[in-house]
């Protein structure tokens, strides 16, 4: 997760006909919003997970949180519903054009996977593969056999091509996984 | 929401052979907790929504926040699966004996719950009426068809006792609305 203490500014590339350059969970959140306000979906990402140390009140202005810090998170980043269904995910960005290392997803969090699984969700990772520029959408039903049956550490990128399902971006939906969804589990 | 400022410490009364009298959220906290260790439900407070200006980057310990304010949530505070099923409700307790101000659930809020029951959620809204030890489970529908049919800025006492659901408590399940939801949606 980036967060704005470098205060970089997203400056779009020139000559480009696309929304996308930024961050997947900006591409994810503009998708989000698209399919709102079409009326497509309800997915959200979740907080990020803080522990509050300590709170000023000062008077007459808004609260100021002063000392907190982050938290392991106990679930994935997205949940929400789409046609009736419980959709839950987790999205990551990996630089590595070989791999992608399962310490990137935390135990926690694929513990939440399984536990939505056993209770009928829709439940996906969304894996940007910045060297190639594409990303995937894996059902995780496929990355838990894949994860529970090997010693490997990480999942090769043969496997995320062989099994992973191409998403598509459009300048509205810089991440449309509800298109590839529709297709991958037959909505 | 309480935050740790006040910093009390929850002081079980003597005699009790109740786990209640905490927060209403610590309460469904709990029977969340159970519920997953059962095996029953899914379902995840989300984290307080913050936006963060500052962060402390130490060397060799702990990202530290040193600046960050609340935000206004901008969906409901809980959300999950249940028997296949997207579930997702707002808690709140009132203090008030004779009515539950309307001012209190915020207007993303209930927007949230219609967007939500489009997609075919089950949303409700979980209130603890503090006057006379009572939680009630409201569903959004009917909350919604008051809300937007009246020129009151509260709903009734009266109405709550006669359109919301009694909400029981066990120890291990100190707001057991999971028990409540399967009678009133009949899953």
């Amino acid at each position: 997760m980036k967060y704005p203490n470098s205060s970089k500014v997203y400056v779009k590339p020139k000559e480009s006909t696309s929304n996308r350059g930024m961050s997947l969970e900006e591409d994810i959140n503009v998708s989000n919003r698209y399919y709102l306000a079409h009326d497509l979906a309800v997915i959200y990402k979740k907080p990020t997970p803080i522990t509050i140390v300590k709170v000023d009140y000062p008077k007459r202005s808004a609260a100021r949180i002063t000392e907190a810090y982050f938290r392991v998170a106990s679930t994935t980043d997205y949940n929400g519903i789409y046609l009736g269904k419980y959709i839950d995910f987790e999205a990551k960005e990996c630089e590595s054009a070989t791999s992608f290392p399962f310490s990137s997803i935390h135990p926690h969090q694929i513990r939440h996977l399984k536990d939505v699984l056993r209770h009928g969700a829709i439940a996906f990772i969304i894996l940007r593969m910045t060297s190639y520029d594409k990303d995937f959408l894996i059902k995780a039903e496929d990355f838990i056999d894949f994860h529970d049956s090997t010693a490997r550490k990480s999942l090769p990128y043969g496997w995320i091509e062989e099994n992973g399902f191409l998403i598509s971006h459009t300048y509205q939906r810089p991440c449309d996984y509800l298109a590839t969804l529709k297709e991958v589990f037959d909505l």
